[in-house]
């Protein structure tokens, strides 16, 4: 594989799109497509697609198309998930639990291994009919290191965002995906990314109002 | 109020966070805050309080702070959920069900006043512990049209994204939080931001490869 430099983050997050549709190819039967079966439902030009996978190398044979099951493979090894990867969600709040029942995550090869909450009355109970319990949080840091977890999901309320994610990032988490409302401050070397979703709607009511 | 005018998304993004951090103080019985007291755990700095809050106006008293109630009044006019805010959510699977249950939109004055789906043993259930009931797909028009709903979040499964995002827009539909991964293409003045969870952590997990 060429050496892979300068891929933007919206290459990385197209790529994260073909691999769902790939996924999804695989779980109808279909073995072989061309790159306009694959771009027409999400809107991308087949041009794009062509040029997304050209960073990485040559894939697919002309006037035959692409097999299904090793470009998901290629891409897998590309974006890293070519394993299982293994990430721990802390808050088990409505949008917590609803995230660890999220299907969309294990199509990429993530697995919410373990959840951790405060809250007493949740420690031990189930989440949907999973077979993993909630944590309670004094035992995030063992768990964390033990399993060498590097990725957390953040779904506290907003005034505990910012020390749970000292901690966090103290047992090894490298990588935080925030949903929480808060600006989180944290050494340079570790990447969050954030979703905040009522914000999005929020500047929605605004735009229209205008 | 003076004249709004090329207040960035960044800016309304905070007005939002500032909204709900002062619901949840108004919740807790708090009447008075500096700007120091909100700004604090969302790291934000208290003088991008004080300016953000400047393009519409002179609020809060020097030495004496800020009246909750009346700021999230305030705020609330702004962004234009002075009144509630009546959206309409389609494809009720896991995510859209979480989303449904998701206090998050609540606390900006957002209600999700109908949701729907096309599985017939979908419809008519209800979700967690709401009185609403999943409605048929076939009744969106009719409903869409008879509650003059503006905004849907768009939940459905990938390839249905773009058929189903040109019904609702028919159906008077002008803004769209689009939950698939499907980039929609739609009439210039219909306003869709994405939110796409899957590929964000993706791209934590690409960068953290790196």
């Amino acid at each position: 594989m060429p050496e892979e430099r300068n891929i933007s983050p919206e290459t990385i997050k197209r790529l994260i799109i073909y691999l769902r549709c790939l996924e999804s190819f695989k779980k109808k039967g279909i073995k072989i497509i061309s790159s306009e079966d694959i771009t027409a439902f999400i809107n991308i030009q087949p041009s794009q697609f062509r040029k997304d996978l050209s960073f990485f190398g040559e894939f697919g044979k002309r006037g035959v198309g692409y097999n299904v099951d090793s470009l998901s493979d290629i891409i897998k090894k590309i974006l890293g998930v070519d394993r299982k990867i293994d990430v721990a969600l802390i808050g088990v709040g409505k949008l917590g639990s609803a995230l660890i029942q999220y299907p969309g995550f294990k199509k990429i090869n993530v697995d919410i291994v373990a959840f951790f909450d405060k809250n007493p009355r949740k420690i031990g109970k189930r989440v949907g009919n999973l077979k993993i319990k909630i944590e309670d949080i004094s035992n995030a840091k063992s768990v964390i290191k033990r399993r060498g977890i590097k990725i957390a999901l953040l779904c506290v309320p907003a005034e505990e965002a910012q020390p749970v994610a000292d901690n966090i990032v103290e047992w090894g988490i490298k990588g935080i995906l925030n949903f929480t409302p808060a600006t989180l401050v944290l050494p340079r070397d570790i990447y969050v990314s954030s979703v905040d979703m009522a914000s999005e709607l929020g500047n929605i009511i605004y735009y229209l109002k205008e």
